[in-house]
């Protein structure tokens, strides 16, 4: 399947200007006087680091139902302003579970995004308060308080990232992961651990995109949800290959270590080829069920493109 | 001051239903058979154990105006259930802030009610994972996924809860707390450290009960913010007072535990009678509020009772 991309669509310069957007809305939004440096650890752990892959899934599947999220008018506009705070919001949830991920009783990094980790450099017990109130402060961003967005929009938001980020999600796949290294995991049961693990957030960051102007057709929602559990399996089998075929300075992490950790990877479990033909036929998947969404091409043309990106990046 | 408490009013009575009510919601809502332990440990951390003084605020709040917590017809009535709903949540994020406390990295406790804290019994990687779920499942009780409670009484309440936990509020009292032992706090700074560490989150417990079936008169609103804030710093104040004449057969916890940390205390700073004059008079200003509220006396009776407990308490 060759990818549909419109001509019109300049990814690069529509990141930029949508990663703008979240940063200038982060930085307003965790206040650096908060008490005893807990602010600036937290915005250590929040502000200019990673891909930020899940604010922009946010607000490419908020654009893919309609929202209009020019820079010059979002302030005005209850759903663009939902939108811009979801993606806030799901950027904290991701941080604050990697704060909390490096700490010395989990798999104790001192290294992430090429600076030292939030533990190493503000102390352990700030590391830890700094995750609880950046997990905190991603409900407070769904819910301001100034009657700017719709409060059932809210709701309907704190409601999916809530259970996306508590035991049916994330934090239960990071118990799964705990409780399987070393072992020896079928497919299933792999991808089960990386559909809460993983998944579940990026399937959220689309979901809680498309809900921003008030919930959408159930054919257009499940076709996102489906184009998002496609990529978030796609996501994870890359990372797993990356692991393997990459060092640690294009990783800006530590190559290799899933591997010495005897962590379950996709890799270990199918082989290389195997993992990258996956790869490619999630790739595929996520693009046809754009398709059966109903939504034009040109709707949909960020999400088509965040999905190019989640099975050719190098890092 | 003498407490006018309503002849008919049974706190004992009034508590064991509510608490039954209470106990019988949070265990239908953690699942035990959450991933890999992980549903063990949160009920561990959060079922039968504590004085529950904070779901106790939120119900009583609740009732004070006009809420009816019957629990024969409380599943029939979104405002009862957004009550109920919101006492769980005030309890989950009290009892993740309990598990992460207790973490060697920051108090370092082996012992909780009496049994060994959740690291200790879990280990402290499942104890950071359970605390972060705990934090998680309190926003997802305030929005159940059924339509059984309001979107707008959903919203209000996640936007006073996020931000009493948060770097505004719990967490960033607790950041507080850790850079100010040894310190010679003044009482000023003392305010406004307990302010933030439990005075947040009871204050949000007393609001989000008035919420729970929209938003309320503003003086009525306002009395019942008053009473909290009174209430919460007579907690904090016994809390001191008790550190110090108590055993920790009677506290529960380790005795005498502040002090030799060389944390600020109320005790400390104004000597143990003067701490107790204080107590005294924080609980006649709760009163007062109560009595400004315009509220009849008889929807009063249960928050008058809970101002009382918390100064007569033992531990």
């Amino acid at each position: 399947m060759t990818p549909q991309f419109s001509s019109t669509f300049n990814f690069q310069a529509w990141s930029e200007e949508r990663l703008a957007q979240v940063a200038q809305s982060l930085k307003h939004g965790i206040d650096v006087h908060a008490p005893a440096h807990l602010g600036e650890a937290m915005r250590y752990a929040a502000l200019d680091g990673g891909k930020r892959l899940r604010p922009l899934l946010v607000l490419a599947a908020a654009e893919a139902v309609g929202v209009d999220l020019e820079a010059a008018t979002v302030s005005d506009q209850p759903s663009a302003l939902a939108a811009l705070n979801a993606a806030c919001a799901v950027e904290l949830i991701h941080a604050y579970s990697l704060v909390h991920d490096d700490m010395p009783c989990m798999d104790n990094d001192v290294l992430r995004r090429g600076k030292p980790t939030v533990h190493v450099k503000y102390g352990e017990a700030q590391a830890l308060l700094a995750g609880d109130a950046l997990q905190a402060l991603a409900f407070e961003f769904l819910t301001p308080q100034d009657g700017s967005t719709d409060l059932a929009v809210q709701a309907t938001q704190v409601g999916l990232l809530s259970r996306a980020s508590g035991y049916q999600g994330m934090a239960g796949g990071q118990a799964i992961d705990l409780a399987s290294v070393g072992l020896p995991l079928t497919e299933i049961q792999l991808r089960q651990m990386h559909r809460l693990k993983t998944g579940a957030l990026l399937l959220c960051s689309v979901q809680l995109g498309a809900v921003s102007a008030g919930r959408p057709s159930s054919m257009v929602f499940d076709a996102l949800t489906n184009y998002a559990e496609a990529l978030g399996l796609a996501f994870q089998v890359v990372d797993d290959i990356l692991d393997v075929i990459s060092d640690s300075a294009t990783l800006g992490k530590t190559a290799g270590k899933d591997a010495a950790a005897d962590k379950p990877t996709y890799v270990a479990l199918m082989g290389l080829a195997q993992a990258q033909q996956l790869a490619q036929q999630l790739y595929a998947e996520s693009l046809s069920a754009l398709a059966a969404s109903g939504l034009s091409t040109t709707a949909t043309a960020a999400l088509r493109a965040l999905a190019s990106q989640v099975v050719e990046r190098k890092n």
